[in-house]
């Protein structure tokens, strides 16, 4: 029997939050990661938790392969094809081929190469277009990087907002450089979309899926992209600073040497020749050696993914990240009304990534303040760990932001409940006023 | 009393050997590593071996900091201060000054960041100079980057045999990029002459410390040198790929940004400004977030250095590491007479590294062969870990190489006695010619 009439939404409560959890064909997941006992830990964002098995992997290529079977590890324990093996764990997840995708390096050098070899690809097939296209609110590395390879090689690089990309790509654009889902809103690109208008103009793409792979589901090959980059130390759960990857179209790959042509990126690497020959393929991609005991670590969280696929993989991800970021939202609206949050994450589906950043004005707080900084710290204290963003200041349409990632792998609904009402009892309780939450750390 | 008449060197025994070792102040060091029983690891400038204290650190590392403390470590276990803490470990090691040096990336990459600066600081100071020099046998990852700048901006890379360095440094010359000890054949330049014979024309220099830091006292400021560029996986023990360090003089340092500008580079990383502002002297080299458990078993490598200046620092060490090579050539000589070893390393202790390159010429093995390469699969298989690198070929000046390193941090003069005995049993057996031992394998 259907209704017809308008019912006014009924309350969620935490029986509902737990009748999700006990529906969730993802739960089992959960135990595969050393989460802290009594933390909700909403900042896999930032840095994804501990796999269980990243403890007993550490020993084992610490004291094993390092130190018994010492440099004969680079054979019998595979050190040497980490880059590309560790590449096809990542590429079923952004919808890149086999062997296309190489671990190497960070996020920043991975878009140094990248970006060189589209304006080299650019000034030969489009000699006219000098300009790079980015969003202001892009994450500042990507920006720093092409800042660095514009003045190098002669190009502009124009900052827009959103809003401005169906206008601003226009011939003289070589490449559209943007960051998949943003890392302060969490707002997502269209891939498909922008990739077509660029290519429409023959201008070439790159993706950073910092904020992507392994959050929402990525199609690179299906989106026709021309190159990508992304960290893994994020929804990857690869540990601090692991090594990043990259990712770039066949029909580019083996056009130009990148110019961080170390001799893991050469041909013959073992052969010790003076001349640098790039390898076929992604492999050229590589700089030099890898830092082993990260990368080992990194395969622990990219296998927690292969057991992921059993249980529906992305799609199922998806499905559970939308889920969880739905009622966050709706949790916080029904829990903390009048205490001056917005979302400022998108509410659309298709234009939201795996995280939800609520927003405070400026004045909301101490001396002119949002107070965003302090109830992100009120909330450490609790065990809620989420982070902080600032703003632009005052007068600026970017305000100061409390954000909130939920990894699929290992957050629970019942986990989104207890964080909101922590969120309400300090805002209730005005606890974020304390003056130790109101000192800035240098890392936030 | 002297004696003034010649004495014919008596033989040396092994029990000269262990009173080498009951006289030796740094043997306590030894323990400082868990050596695998029944190995004597002489590849040491390879692979170092791995300090006692990594294993535990390791565990410290993922479970406690990652897995607990997750994204509160940057603060509170000074993740975000690594680059330079750990730089100003090594600093003491290679004459750099307090916060001169950063551990960052990888030596490659390092090197880009480099010689990239030398060339723009060359290009305004002396604009007709676009030559860049470096030795034929230099590591070929130094070859390759330099190829890769010399094609981005005009400029030559020119390659020389280490008799020509005097007469080749001439008005054209921008940059002298020499690896300070070279990795075939153990043969040391000497830092100060050379660089005081560039600067003389004006050219600048960059030493690549690889086979350096932590083997042979270095003095980068005593030497008036550029920059200088090192991995630490090697003499300092930091583990399989661990980071590598940059060092760039005070006078140069803060003249342009490096060129691969990531966040942890800016002036100010953490407030996320969309322009680029390079951060204070060496700090600017930084790029990307580094892979923070293999920087801090780095530490670990790095810590007992500091336990060395106690018993007498890189002196001590150097002593040691001389006493070593030249046991280890005496000993080849008086045990191996009469089959086909060369010593490739100088006898001159002011031109020798912390290794011994031993030669076989062509033919002397199987099917034209040398022989080199089954030799030391030989060994390996007795447990003497050294390693192959070949040479040019027939008729090549570069003939293949038996590579032996003497790490004096835990390397002992009874381990050279048995090493050679092993050497003298696989060459008086000719059990080098068995089939298993003449297959290559992909990393040798």
């Amino acid at each position: 029997m259907t209704t017809n009439h308008t019912t006014t939404a009924a309350a969620i409560g935490l029986d509902d939050c737990r009748r999700m959890d006990a529906a969730d064909v993802l739960a089992p997941l959960r135990q595969r990661f050393a989460l802290p006992a009594g933390d909700i830990y909403l900042d896999g964002n930032s840095l994804g938790a501990q796999p269980v098995a990243a403890a007993q992997r550490a020993q084992e290529v610490v004291t094993q392969e390092w130190g018994k079977d010492l440099i004969r590890s680079w054979n019998s324990a595979g050190w040497v094809d980490m880059p590309l093996r560790l590449g096809n764990l990542i590429a079923p997840l952004i919808g890149a081929g086999e062997n296309e995708v190489a671990v190497v390096d960070g996020t920043s050098l991975n878009l140094y190469k990248v970006l060189h070899t589209a304006l080299r690809i650019s000034a030969q097939d489009r000699p006219q277009a000098r300009r790079i296209i980015s969003e202001r609110s892009n994450f500042p590395t990507d920006l720093y990087i092409a800042q660095s390879l514009c003045q190098q090689f002669g190009y502009e690089l124009v900052l827009i907002e959103p809003e401005e990309l169906p206008t601003c790509l226009q011939d003289d654009v070589a490449v559209l450089l943007l960051t998949h889902v943003n890392y302060r809103t969490g707002a997502m690109h269209d891939m498909q979309a922008l990739t077509a208008a660029a290519h429409a103009k023959g201008i070439l793409t790159i993706w950073d899926l910092c904020h992507s792979a392994g959050a929402v589901p990525v199609d690179l090959h299906g989106s026709d992209a021309d190159f990508a980059i992304g960290c893994s130390y994020k929804y990857l759960n690869g540990g601090p600073g692991a090594p990043a990857f990259v990712w770039v179209h066949p029909r580019h790959v083996n056009r130009h040497a990148q110019p961080l042509s170390g001799w893991h990126g050469h041909d013959a690497p073992f052969a010790f020749v003076p001349g640098y020959e790039p390898a076929p393929n992604i492999a050229r991609y590589q700089c030099g050696t890898q830092p082993v005991v990260s990368m080992a670590l990194l395969e622990c969280g990219l296998q927690v993914f292969a057991e992921a696929q059993a249980l529906g993989g992305m799609a199922a991800l998806r499905r559970k990240s939308l889920a969880l970021t739905d009622l966050f939202i709706q949790l916080i609206e029904q829990e903390c009304a009048g205490h001056g949050l917005g979302v400022a994450t998108p509410r659309e589906h298709a234009q939201r990534g795996s995280q939800v950043s609520l927003t405070r004005e400026y004045g909301a707080g101490i001396d002119g303040d949002s107070g965003a900084y302090a109830i992100v710290q009120a909330l450490i204290a609790r065990g809620v760990i989420g982070d902080f963003r600032a703003g632009g200041g005052p007068g600026s349409r970017h305000l100061d932001i409390l954000r909130f990632g939920f990894t699929p792998l290992y957050v629970g609904f019942e986990d989104v409940w207890h964080a909101v009402a922590h969120v309400r009892a300090v805002l209730q309780s005005q606890e974020w006023r304390k003056p130790e939450f109101n000192q800035r750390k240098s890392v936030t």
